[in-house]
């Protein structure tokens, strides 16, 4: 089991494209969900495909297990998945000893681009690059879950949103 | 993915015994479940573990994954299992082309004896040994999602129970 213990920022502009590795598409869906808990199915774009199972305990940390499996499973899981299947193009940008993962969505929620930035700890205190807008760590309509489960469109039309990804 | 066919039924008596295997204790628990779904983590006596997603279809019918995992990752997840964790000793009787598999729980259902035959299709008929007592298939109460997630003690006084397990 591994302790995953992350912040969630909304991202401004376009100016973090150039510090980003190539990027990976994924794609992923819920098995089943409840309030603190969650089965997903993610496919890469590369081939490798995992079942993750997160169990919930504050806005920040999650203990999390996760195991690879047959790419060709993945996709059968994925087709009995609750609610949509999430597409999105995952980016990495490096700053200082912290990797930030970047979420550029696609589908239903295109226009959305959230970053991500895993912590050692609940007390570590990255520095915030200058493309990263309003956290919303904690905040459930951004959780992929809601995203999966969510009814209609994007709802985050008020957000500053990248455009381009 | 497997399709998993099969019928459920109280066992009458010790009379079996002398037909079965040796058995193979399994602690099993749930992760998350929700009406037609569940994610259940078993821990069998021979060091074997595995992780199995159940989506229900039909009282007889439903489609399993199942995955082999690390024992020491399966006990972390006994740990985190919702409600109960389940105990019981599996035995196997062939009758015909048939595998009866006999579970005899302990803990707090001691003195419930369950036996499940699986099918190749819901029309299977398979001839029904002296020693099977009522059918509950499709009975929730009688799941071992249900077993491990409900409250107090075994429900089954009035049922005709093997003590000898």
């Amino acid at each position: 089991m591994a302790k995953e213990i992350e912040r969630k920022f909304l991202v401004l502009g376009t100016s973090w494209r150039r510090l980003a590795n190539a990027g990976v598409s994924i794609r992923q869906g819920y098995l089943i969900a409840s309030d603190e808990r969650s089965l997903r199915v993610r496919a890469y774009g590369d081939g490798r495909a995992c079942l993750t199972l997160k169990i919930g305990h504050t806005a920040m940390a999650r203990d999390e297990y996760e195991f690879d499996i047959d790419p060709a499973i993945a996709e059968e899981m994925l087709s009995q998945s609750i609610g949509t299947v999430i597409t999105k193009v995952r980016y990495e940008v490096v700053q200082q000893e912290f990797t930030w993962e970047i979420d550029v969505y696609g589908g239903r929620h295109s226009g959305l681009v959230v970053a991500e930035v895993e912590l050692e700890s609940e007390a570590d205190l990255p520095a915030i690059p200058a493309w990263i807008g309003r956290e919303v760590t904690g905040d459930e309509r951004y959780s992929n879950q809601a995203l999966a489960l969510s009814e209609g469109a994007c709802q985050f039309a008020d957000e500053p949103h990248d455009q381009t990804g």
